[in-house]
């Protein structure tokens, strides 16, 4: 494994990860998340009040949608809403933040509020939903410390139980790499997506053979790559939002 | 892990699995299958052609479209042709199908051609896409001898490299389990799908945490139940589908 | 009037009819019905509360769904779900079986409760709009019957104040014969859809003519042999209910 | 059966029936047809050319699309083009109109062109989709003496092979009516809709019991009254094309 | 300017103008306004109490929908309802009209109530909208003293605190013309639409150069012709609707 | 006129304006714009061949679609993505912005190339629309700057042969003011967006009665001060394209 990459990175290294904290005047919370050349524009919306399934039962909600703009891509695609409906992939990653947020999220500490999780892809290189993940957590963290400011919350509430971070790995070659571009991932034989909490737990793990099926060897080591991305990840999110390096 | 289920399964048990293979009289291959109460209707639709994107390439095609009639469950669900909207979930479950039926078969030896995998839910009761899954490869395995047949395809083709099978495992009050039904899917503080070849490699892993993250060594004993059960699976297509046991 | 038909049935004989009841495990009431190779299943989604256009006025209300697997006919159609609309035809044969329905319920004594028929064609061979009448009745009278052991209507209502069935008639080469099979209904002239009550009055009378228009002597003996039809179908729904046969 | 109805008509007379024809500059065929109140723009558009799933059999094609404007009605209701889909009334007349056109033209002397029929309704009062038939066939009849002063048919072809009109028929309060007004049909038990041609045959027959099953006598004398009644408007047609009066 | 045009108006005439007021007899106000071959049916559906978002304030609501019948052009387009949604013209004229409207009435005399006008182009010869407009103002009108009839508002009330009507201006081979029919439509090197009270005051200016920028000259010489077209119609909806000459 | 406003401006002062020309790898023009706190990133895709309906003609075409990001605004908007359906004011604004670019192209040099402008909001404060067109113009003069070096149009060609752009403006408690924040957008008796060319001009005169109805000499004092911030943009545009400030 002692192959260089494209872009010169060895076989475990991210490409350079800035968080551009608080970028929108008008959300509650947010954040300008990029790898490498990818670019999304994470905001957070608190408002009041749950959706009405969920209404009286003492419980808060957070879910989350992505998009891309047309032109994120190296080519111009049609417009979800100018087709007048919304693509499969774009469901399937938005679930996957919802769930993600949900997963580190105490509800009941939220109390009967809501928050929405945009996350807008405004340039696309590849790994645009762990982008997404990753810079969703920082808005999400500023919206639930800019509700306690407000009193929407208890001050002692602690809706945050802990932090959460993504990464993409993939089999190139024969070799594991993480954190793949664009080009990579089109490359790669098998390629997973790992969500991880700042403690080191997993949320997620979708792994799927897209030339050949893996075998447990290669899966267990692309899940080695995997945590270890996260937790730098998650380090990164610590030091923007201010936080302690080992918290 | 001596703890019995609610229908008297062991953790490592499967459900009732049953095959009607050519259930359908007008598909070029069908299977109605069952997982306990969870039955679904798999029809393999075969046309000479392929998309405009892949045409002239010399490759074709495989694609699924999942469906879950209104009263499948246990309350009555809207049509999705009614809300003129097809929701996330659906769209998830029929490109997983799509690409878990790619993974092991060889669209250069399919030809120009075209299978359409519809899974429709008749009844459901947990597992309907990993029983989709696994009662797909049974309609695809027809229709491409149907194709051989018909002369579409070469004799000496062999698009499909191997089968595909799938199913659920979870944890339940800290225990793994495989197979869940509805009930006891509800209750999983994790659940994951897995997607594994005849010859026991993973095409799809999609485990996530529902209640609580989960930790490496709880991941690994799920991968060792995942992998038991489509080994089983597999032992089932193979026997109606009339091939010899250890293929 | 002495032809025999490709199937070798006389001009005034049905297909075989066969129906099975309580085939849904989770519907209130439901029954898969065939008409040769015409396979229906009709399940009755019985639930408290009206629509809101007749809250309050002490009716309950009757409505029923029909849909076709895209794989039920010989060569695949798109979903109306992918398609994001539903047709013409669907819409039709909706109304109609609603309204089939309702001919015979008296809804005061439904209380405020909806009852919800979903036909959805598993395999299609002519007739599935006739077939899905026919069968749609054995599930409603199930669900009433649950309902009332569930107390949900009353002891002594008897909402149900007749059965109903259908059946198609058409000329086709100059003859009038029933229940018209796929292939002879493409043939057919003209095509007519009766439904009529266990008592042999008509709920609804629908003739078309598909190539020439039609005379009054001709419209008199299709009304005939329909009728004999729906006789028919009426005495083997009172058997697979257990009624009595000249209830 | 003396009784006279609130219009002061007698049980077998039709409303007044008024058709201006070329009320459109644009069209190549168009009538405004009144019933009484309830008055239909018709206007047929003529274009070379057949859709694609017919081209090349020498064939033409006719369809049909109906509407109502929102205030149409005694009350206003929504747009379907704001609302995003068609119901299921729209597309049963729209077919119903479709069908009643070609059952007396020659597709194959219409050669490969097609006509589409709009009928709007502009005000409503009961009876809409027979005086929508009724006029279709003069904005038809008109549309194709223009393709033939064009040329875009031969001399010598004669597509139209007969006329077509229609009427409504009903049993209210246990007696037969004809040509039923708006606050006539929401009291009518049993409904009936009858397409005949010049000739006097039958190209539809839809009987709805609204209210109470009809029994075979009944049925009888509604047919006569409806074949009265459309034998009387072929005359109104014949008269406002100019042709003689028992052709 | 000396030159005539094709039908031999002058540049500052417009076409001949006619109004049948009451043409419905269903909806509250109606007129079908004739701007030479342009004809607009235009309804006003008055309904007590308001849309959510205004309830409870004590101000009435104002809207419009402007649609256009398949073949009130030259050529047929499709219906919106079948295409599944509305294009971007009729949505702006739609709120074009809604606009206008709101410029001259008090919502807080009309009352908790809601006016909803219709305009349907019956048929399109340019200034489509402009009609609409004003033909929506007779119909409003008639259907704000229907209101008063009623006693739905005060006697004392005086919603309407002016009058409203449009017309179009452009600039052909370099000379600007009001009223334009489709034929000059087309080639006008500058359009504009021009909205204005009673009294000459502007409601809406929309000047789009469609060949040629324009300038400041142009414009003014625009803004002239069209006041004074504006002002001939509202003469002719003084006279229309019975009012004095000089209100 | 010696007001100031709430953000200290006179009446004639623009916000602050920047261009951030290139802000996107992947399209071949783009521009982040800011109009103090509106912000819109605007993309200019470039591709070969041109709509079918301008096949073969030899011209080449420009379009736009303008979308705004759900929690641009203060409180969040539902996606019109998820709604299936592209509101009035997105069209007319996507509309407005293809036409502006269009007036000072020459389609005829472009030759058979597109260009599609994608104006999306990041963030809105007033002004929206007026950015977009602003933006939109730097965007596509590098997209053909990047054609002609690509030689996809040739060395000679002058396909731009103006520059665009585009401010709102106002009257505010009676007085005349320029480039609208939010806050003061809403209290606008009447609101004008005026696209003017670099030459000073018109392209686009939209005045709009919000409250009262305006007269003559209010317009003419708008759009003294309209063509006064459209000429101050065409010298920053000027400016960040690198051209000499009086071209």
């Amino acid at each position: 494994m002692t192959a260089t990459r494209v872009d010169g990175r060895t076989h475990d290294q991210l490409r350079e990860v800035t968080i551009e904290r608080g970028w929108s005047k008008q959300a509650e919370g947010s954040a300008l998340i990029s790898f490498g050349q990818t670019r999304v524009l994470c905001t957070a919306s608190f408002t009041n009040g749950v959706p009405r399934w969920l209404s009286g039962k003492g419980s808060g909600w957070v879910t989350a949608e992505y998009s891309m703009l047309p032109r994120a891509t190296n080519s111009r695609s049609d417009r979800e809403s100018v087709k007048g409906k919304i693509g499969g992939r774009t469901h399937e990653i938005s679930r996957l933040i919802g769930r993600s947020m949900r997963a580190i999220i105490d509800l009941k500490a939220l109390g009967e509020n809501t928050v929405v999780l945009d996350c807008d892809v405004l340039q696309a290189d590849g790994g645009t939903r762990t982008a997404a993940i990753t810079g969703a957590y920082v808005a999400l963290a500023d919206a639930v410390e800019w509700a306690r400011e407000k009193k929407f919350i208890g001050q002692r509430s602690v809706p945050l139980v802990d932090s959460v971070a993504a990464v993409s790995v993939g089999i190139i070659d024969g070799e594991p790499m993480v954190d793949l571009a664009y080009t990579e991932d089109v490359r790669a034989e098998t390629d997973m997506n790992v969500v991880a909490t700042g403690r080191g737990l997993f949320v997620e793990v979708q792994g799927t053979a897209e030339r050949a099926p893996f075998d447990r060897r290669e899966l267990d080591s692309l899940l080695d790559l995997a945590l270890s991305g996260t937790d730098r990840l998650a380090a990164v999110q610590r030091e923007v939002l201010g936080l302690p390096a080992d918290s």
